[in-house]
């Protein structure tokens, strides 16, 4: 590769970075101001709450703010904005090292200014942190994350890598998988699926828990089996 | 440009306004015919009613409600429904002045409509007044509604002022982004993003709260936003 | 037109409507289902149950009960299921005068037979009838139901007859229509928008209340208008 | 057909019956988490729950989980996950007798594996048993999942076999008319329409109830009721 050649993919790929940092806090801004609609009601209820309901409130929130986000960036930024889902296409080659390390930032950088945002516009404390329910345990967490991370990873990788008729429609498939994820997983373990989702927020309340590893560890074993299935289907 | 040019556009342009008159009554007529349905059943309930599923309840309601009548309009008038909205499509320079100001003041016009007919039809007084929530400043609802405002209407530039495989489905993401938001905006700001959703119940029930700016305010600064953020794109 | 090409109509009708009949059956089953279920759970509840989430189950049934079965059947018989969507037609010269009566017949038939399965297969009474809510009077029935009907009649004429890039995925805002519709009118007159749906009950339960015809004229009246609106549109 | 012909179909067929054997159990494994959770919170809720609210928890949860499976691998492997429609796609000619076969043996054995999965990484028992609600006899049980499976194996026949503008989307199709059957089912026999997703569960909690043969019997009429049908619509 030429220096000129180079030159240029590290403009793209700074453009495109700026454009995740962009798309990331328009995603984590919407679904942080309905998570803390959510909370902030549970906690002021007088009467017993529905945790049901407030589940439901969430994954539907987390997972249309996904949906429309992607429909209006992925034509100018890919419209990741998630480490995670980065980390799936740097293992199958569909960007490279330098634009992955970008994405990254970016993306993180994203989820800690949006869950500021919503701090600074909503009255009382930010409450989109995600913790393990009570019964849970770390290896349980784990591999909860895993199993969601894989889907909504396998369904970037199948629905927007993999080009066909419906290639134009991906987004809805993707975001109808985080929201079919999330009713799993916001009982369990809040169902973040994206350590820039668990990131944000524990950056800017100072990480009151100490399980935010688990979010790491389980979200990036999901990367690695959504790259193994996503394989296998190549075969 | 020649006086019978002129005197053509003017004849579109007043068409399409009326159009836009009609559309935005029908998409407001059922929109505040479904708040109606909610806040009724929350104020005659006699045990404690949830106001996060009051709160779901009108987010699909209106948002939904802006995605069939979009879809069922747009290729008659362009399906604006929303003063915010021409004006971005009027900074874009994607109709001119003339059809902006008739847009406003058919889209203010079919709100007004809109309120008065639910107002007859219904039982009781009009109940879906935008307000402010207890402990939201007007600093937080302008910006709340600066930030929603700002998603709704990058939803259109993006969707459908820009051509590609899934702009006959705009009307799809640009329903759902109005749903997301007011996930989040329906709790803090009653989530107008749109002043003529705002000014015509206000109308019809002769301005009873001193908030109404906020909307103007908040939602025209959301226009602005969103009119940045499609130059950044298009560099 | 010569007898053989009548004739020729006479059994491309006959087809047509048989498989109204029994698309019309289908639809109606899977509401009057959900709605059977929605029904006996707020009866059984000890609680107080929520009048917003009933009507809101109520709501997705019909709606997508519709939309799905729209989508099946639409290219095998029109998938119109609906008497006041059958005059519609006719009026604006889409079917002929004997294929109208045949699919009124058919309709209201599939809906007497989707009533009496529901009675059959669940416990206890059937519950689907349609009846104006407490201080709705029957004036404000008539309308609302002449202004939900119009709205989804409208859909059927603009995103269906009409032909363009997203016609082949009319069925879904056809269904979402119908959801939206619902959430206004459950609350207020069950929202029927559709003389099938509100006779077919009525029927099995032997007529327990006066207010049938509400919905004969409110739906008649809507179909009228919402075919106004679609030669205003054609102008 | 020759030798070689016939061991490169079985080739195919293996290949295609992992790929249902790994579909199933992605499949399944997002429902019976999302039940769990549903469930548990019934479970461990203080104040009375609404049926009606855990209802369409799950009726989101099995329609959506199978909306976003059967769109991420219906390319690779057909996405099928269900033995009553491989049954029906076995009788209309679409698959062979051998792929039939090796397909139920991958979906039964993806039940089983989803549902030891979700034991695994949730506290507590298994909740994704199948039963009929008090009041609901055997009769009912079989003739209610006969209608709600007949009209989801109508739904692949017509949206997915047959070829059309909107196949590539059949996916959507074919989940919401999962959700709409289950709005119905849920509340009186928890809506299988598939005997994967009922043997499961019951493999693994070692059949606690009696009336696992329901499903078999009632599935397996609903498979020839859809089969019936879309003969009569080729007619």
């Amino acid at each position: 590769m030429s220096l000129a050649r180079s030159f240029d993919n590290w403009h793209a790929d700074v453009k495109a970075a700026s454009l995740e940092f962009v798309g990331t806090t328009f995603f984590l801004l919407l679904a942080f101001g309905g998570i803390q609609a959510a909370k902030a009601e549970m906690n002021s209820s007088p009467s017993m709450p529905s945790v049901l309901l407030h589940d439901l409130y969430i994954s539907l929130s987390l997972g249309f703010s996904l949906l429309i986000s992607v429909w209006i960036f992925y034509r100018a930024s890919g419209g990741v904005f998630n480490p995670n889902i980065s980390l799936a296409l740097f293992l199958n080659g569909i960007i490279g090292p330098l634009r992955f390390v970008l994405y990254c930032i970016a993306q993180l950088a994203g989820g800690i200014v949006a869950a500021a945002i919503v701090l600074a516009l909503t009255p009382g404390p930010l409450l989109s942190n995600t913790v393990l329910a009570d019964g849970v345990n770390v290896a349980q967490g784990v591999f909860i994350e895993m199993f969601i991370t894989a889907a909504l990873v396998l369904s970037v990788l199948m629905l927007a890598a993999e080009k066909h008729a419906a290639t134009p429609f991906a987004p809805v498939g993707i975001g109808l998988t985080s929201f079919v994820c999330h009713l799993w997983g916001v009982y369990y373990t809040c169902g973040a699926m994206n350590v820039a989702r668990a990131f944000g927020p524990a950056v800017v309340t100072r990480f009151p828990y100490s399980t935010q590893w688990v979010y790491w560890v389980g979200d990036g074993l999901g990367s690695l089996l959504a790259t193994a299935l996503y394989i296998l289907f190549k075969l």
